[in-house]
């Protein structure tokens, strides 16, 4: 097993270290294709990428004169800003291309798309996709790195790895860990690829919420299942609530708004009987008062601006390794 | 009173000055908190900061490796693009947030939007938003520096200061000058923040349009009232034209088009009765032949490209000086 | 005539020579104004900025400090990106103004909007438009160069320029060649702008289509007309298949598209036919096995992703050239 203490040792002799065989991918398609030496690898990456955010001047000329093309054939705000200022931080060129107004709406192929961009002398790729899969297809098609920015209800590794390293910074460690998982399992990639990490690096995971939304064939991946948050709540060391999706209510399979926020919402008087040091953990965008109430939410427990703020540089990380596995 | 003629020194001595405590402030959320002495120092570091937008190369490294996020809640191009510019001729990155298709539409509050953004590094905000005060709250939640780029119908500092700019620059002075302000009063704050700002330079302002849309409430504000253009046309150095908005036609706040044009437009024999050296302003984008016929948005008389291209000077001045005064 | 070889010579020499009078348009708006000799001089620069992209820094200077607009009346991703690279690739800040969401929708008129963004100290626009002479009016008025980047039904030169580039690559000259285009000529502004470049670079051009969308009048542009493309296979060393517009089908103008596709598709069969280096191209993007098959897009004749890679390399020498024609 991997170490999953912090590591100490930063900037370019760890950078180094993907050159000499530690990271030999040109793609980060998923957590499912990686070892845990892989794992750690991009953590400790992203660990000497962190220190470049705090500087003054926030750029290292990494990836100077190569184009990072984000590829959104999904709208995500968030997401593209993040691996945008990423690739801006290592210097890189980034061009935008999102499915609205486009060829795509002229009826081309998610491939002929990728090629047509990838001609123009793009170097990596960030895809997000509404069909599970696509990023893999064009990975295995493409001479461009592609890296999944979330793909249909299948993987969001880079969202899975700044979890993963936002509980390694907050609790020195992953092995060992309980992390609960928390809402509509069954269609998120976001809970998929952080139940393949977390088992990855030796975590236990126990999936929450109705029956409706958590299948028991998850329980293959390694997990847990419990149907009652309350039942949990002592046991676990970090509290990963997933954003409910509106629209789903009006399928039958969540309750009302009111009926899931009283049974799998996270709020004070549930807060108090949880482990004095959980952390909870949201991927955001927060509907405050549904997944989790403000004062968790913006209490001393919660890691979720500290989330996004990792997020960038895991994303660093990523787009850093991708293009040294590429030469 | 502060100095109002043109400042005549350049360059470094005049942003020195910045850190010599005539700036102290990490954001510029209204006109209305700020002595004349603050505005005076704008124009001044503007000034400055104009020489740069002549040069071969149109650049300085003055935020290089500083991140500026436009968050645009309501859309605006223009004001987008003259940001995003002197973001840029700053060096400074710059990265796009339009409420469109965005967590916003997700439910999200604007302050856990903000608070987002900012925790993947971002220095400072230029905030347009169609709620009156946003700007005021956010910056008093975030650490980043905040730009009011336009709040609801409140304040739009930047278009006044490169108004007020223009003025000093084509007239040479600003006190003692007398201003009309043409149109919507009661909605526009383009007005609010224009009246604010010629007020505390010691000029005096007249503002002009039909009752509906010149609420009494406003000579609080120090200035005078008069619902006939023709009356003021002889009496002013400065007419500003505001742009009508044509989904108000609809309420019955304005007469007809036809009707506003014939009494609140610019045309060249209403020019021929104003002062002979009168400046014609205009925020853009004009609507020809309603605010303002072409001969007259065309003549000499008229600054309203010189407005736009000093709006990248103060946008310029303006982000130096809140990454100054966060420091 | 000039000479149509490839060049063989590269880099600052070659790019120096535009100082010295083969280039001095500040404005590339259509073929229809240009000489054979400055079409070749748009060639060679193009073939030393074609380094640059194979370099593993894919930038140089030339532009710095520069700023290029990009002004899309209309939408088109791939124009879009392909202009947006090139600019970043000389090292210019880009702009992207897209009609949607803008002060058009104010009613702005185009020369105003242009006026005003070039105010804001743009030195180069790239224009796409819905009407037709839109960039000739635009460079007329404006101090900024302007590069068409598609105007209505008229011009589409760069386009033209990167399929003539990548004939000349692939073929090794241009005059003496037989071309075909092959589709929608009536209403193809990449149909018009290649008549014209071959034409005066001294190859003959042959145009494919039902009648109900050749005009008989396109024989005043020195071009032959066919209604068969069976007819012309054996004869053509280059056939540019024009994209279909699907909105056409609708009119009466396109038989159904089974039909199109048996008449005017290119497939196996009918390269079979060919002469054994014929060159397919396609603007993109390609509607798959109806203008082309896959195994003819995807096989050894068809150029069709290098005329993307190519597009790169001529918007680039066309950027440089107008900045320079404009000094």
């Amino acid at each position: 097993m991997a170490k999953t203490a912090p590591s100490s040792s930063r900037g370019p002799d760890r950078r180094a270290a993907a050159a000499e065989g530690l990271w030999t991918r040109k793609d980060l398609v998923g957590l499912d294709e990686l070892s845990a030496r892989e794992i750690v690898h991009i953590l400790d990456t992203a660990e000497s990428f962190k220190e470049v955010s705090t500087r003054s001047i926030k750029k290292v000329p990494a990836l100077r004169g190569k184009v990072v093309a984000l590829l959104f054939f999904e709208d995500s705000t968030r997401t593209r800003m993040s691996f945008e200022l990423a690739a801006s931080r290592l210097s890189a060129d980034v061009l935008l291309f999102s499915a609205k107004g486009s060829s795509v709406a002229k009826g081309e192929t998610t491939l002929d798309t990728a090629r047509n961009i990838e001609a123009m002398g793009v170097d990596i790729f960030d895809i997000r996709h509404d069909q599970s899969g696509a990023p893999h297809m064009l990975a295995s098609k493409l001479k461009a790195s592609v890296v999944n920015a979330g793909d249909g209800q299948h993987e969001h590794p880079t969202q899975a790895l700044l979890d993963i390293f936002t509980i390694r910074q907050r609790l020195g460690r992953v092995e060992g860990l309980k992390v609960a998982i928390v809402g509509d399992i069954a269609h998120s990639r976001v809970a998929r690829s952080n139940i393949l990490g977390l088992r990855k690096l030796g975590a236990e995971v126990i999936v929450v919420g109705p029956p409706t939304l958590v299948p028991s064939a998850i329980r293959a991946m390694g997990c847990e299942i419990s149907h009652s948050l309350d039942d949990v709540l002592g046991q676990v060391d970090v509290i990963n609530m997933l954003r409910i999706q509106f629209e789903r209510f009006s399928s039958n399979l969540f309750p009302s708004v009111r009926e899931y926020s009283r049974l799998y919402g996270m709020d004070s008087a549930r807060l108090a009987r949880c482990k004095k040091d959980v952390l909870i953990m949201h991927p955001g965008p927060i509907n405050r008062g549904v997944e989790v109430t403000s004062d968790v939410a913006d209490g001393p427990n919660s890691c979720i601006l500290q989330q996004v703020t990792n997020g960038l540089a895991i994303r660093m990380a990523v787009l850093y390794l991708v293009s040294q596995g590429r030469e």
